[in-house]
């Protein structure tokens, strides 16, 4: 096990002297694409301008914009964008001053095109996501991306479902094939402390002399900035999240809070703390559809390890067929769905139903 | 600083085989007690009553009801009871088939009838809290509460401004008078991971020979859970926390959530995962005025370590005043304000008020 005090170095506490490190880290706020899973992709290009201003102002250096899924996710499996994300991530290229933009893309449901066509408009940081044992799939985009110039990283989704050994040998096919920067990626908001600590240093240790490594996490198990922080501490140097927790499930771990706790403890940003939550209530707030919560659904997918973007989708299953979306959640972990695998909450939606109407049937 | 590595024993990992060690911990819902600030204090006996059924019938062994400012708290400086709390009391008492019921007392806002009287209703645990510093206010409340033959649990608030040293000293006091267990109280959600663990472990290693320890956390860092998760391995047996995070500032440890992390982790609670997420959906959110947030105000309550009851009155005050609520807390953070000085709340408001207008005239 990682030795997460060993990692810790020292600490500032309200009365000690001890400072806990320095720490330079760059983040990365993904809103405008994890949070387009919660707004159900629905960003209007005035919404992605206001947030894309207040975020750069407050001094993020990166933001990520693109449809929920990636590049290309628009339809009817995902959901279609309100506004096409290519004019999205043109809108906020234009916007941002100082930072840059990023966009993501999954190899099956984006294209090469997509990619130059997000760079023509603006985006300099290619995130290319897999699930976490298919790094594979994502070589070839990579070498494009690279030869493109765009800078490069890579997301290993669902990693709490592997062992750090395993995610280990999946970031370095991606840095073999191109990217610099690997993220231990939480999309189930399933991990517990030391699980993100040990997955983070693994990744550390067989890439670290040659990229950089970060981490993505979500707040399912109410353990967004808890895992952050830890993440910091076993290496992670590029940091997500989303200001006000705007993205899919229970959300991202709240940026502005991470800030703060930076802050606290002396770990450099480059955000002004107060400017961020200024922008989190007068400018994030009003562009979400509610707040994100730690609910029976959000809290079941950090419970049973299910992929965050499920959650609107099970939500639909559920209303359509008159059955628990929790329950639907539990077997979603239990066969253990990955992304891409949508259509399979109906088919479970419908198998509880027809259980229902068996046991309604006998009583 | 305490190796929390040390303390969280070995861990079972979604690959691991090692487990994180056994642990029994004994849980407390504070809704009807914490949650009371966020209701500002209006709980009908319909809603007490719903909510002590449905968190003892999940297996909860503890729940704490009482003015959010404790036994006699009802008054114009904190704010009027909708139900004189000594009927909750015997509600709540009258409700519950396995739970204890728990009562909370100030010294000097409480006062030794109110003990009897909250006994005769019913409860069986009183719980005496003072300022970190100010243990001696307590000690003839303890000796009272043994002679009646009530359980005792004492509460050492705004535990951040004090070292693991200081809280030590202070949990003997309490001890020496008959307190039964000592909470390290996180009330203003500004503990960050090991000042935490090591408060906690200073206390346990000062009293855990004759008495039990316990942790009370707040999320205004989004640090609730994780802090919950290091003062149990750092040797806190008792648990505190509001099922839907119901509790004043950005509210308290999300109580299901640390069960569902407790029921990964192999550490046993007595309640049921299930049970206790529908309650929090069906019974718990409807009583609730609104989600507990991480907003503006709150986070700035944990950035500055501002008491988290403080939150509505500081509210009150920027509306009435028309200044920011924001600042009010800072600067209440930078005076160092406790429990008992909400008046000062609003000398705050007025000086800012004051210097708006002189900013005005000048410009």
């Amino acid at each position: 096990m990682t030795d997460i005090n060993a990692l810790a170095r020292t600490w500032h506490g309200t009365h000690g002297t001890e400072p806990w490190g320095e720490l330079d880290l760059r983040l990365t706020d993904t809103c405008l694409r994890d949070g387009s899973h919660h707004k159900r992709h629905q960003f209007t290009a005035t919404e992605v301008h206001d947030i894309v201003e207040a975020l750069d102002a407050s001094g993020i250096p990166v933001i990520e914009v693109t449809h929920g899924d990636g590049l290309g996710g628009s339809s009817f499996n995902y959901g279609f964008s309100r506004t096409p994300e290519q004019e999205l991530i043109k809108i906020a290229a234009e916007t941002a001053q100082r930072a840059k933009i990023a966009f993501l893309m999954l190899p099956g449901v984006g294209t090469k095109d997509d990619i130059r066509a997000a760079q023509a408009g603006g985006g300099q940081i290619c995130r290319i996501a897999t699930h976490c044992t298919e790094a594979d799939t994502s070589i070839q985009h990579f070498g494009l991306a690279r030869e493109l110039g765009l800078e490069t990283v890579g997301f290993l989704m669902m990693s709490h479902t592997q062992s750090p050994e395993v995610l280990a040998k999946q970031a370095r096919i991606m840095v073999d094939a191109g990217c610099q920067c690997v993220y231990v990626v939480d999309s189930a908001g399933a991990l517990i402390m030391e699980q993100t600590a040990d997955r983070v240093s693994a990744v550390v240790a067989e890439i670290g002399d040659v990229a950089d490594v970060g981490f993505h996490g979500h707040e399912n198990l109410g353990l967004g900035v808890a895992n952050t922080i830890i993440a910091a501490r076993a290496g992670a140097t590029q940091i997500d999240g989303s200001v006000r927790r705007f993205g899919a499930g229970a959300g991202n771990t709240p940026l502005e809070a991470f800030i703060g706790v930076c802050d606290k403890l002396g770990w450099r940003t480059g955000v002004d703390f107060l400017q961020i939550v200024d922008a989190s209530e007068e400018v994030i707030k009003p562009a979400m559809p509610e707040e994100c919560q730690l609910d029976r659904m959000t809290l079941m997918m950090g419970y049973a390890g299910v992929y965050s973007s499920f959650l609107k989708h099970a939500g639909n299953a559920a209303e359509r067929y008159g059955v628990s979306g929790a329950k639907i959640l539990l077997e979603a972990g239990r066969r253990k769905l990955i992304g891409g695998q949508e259509d399979q909450l109906i088919d479970i939606a419908l198998l509880l139903k027809a259980e229902q109407d068996k046991a309604a049937a006998n009583s």
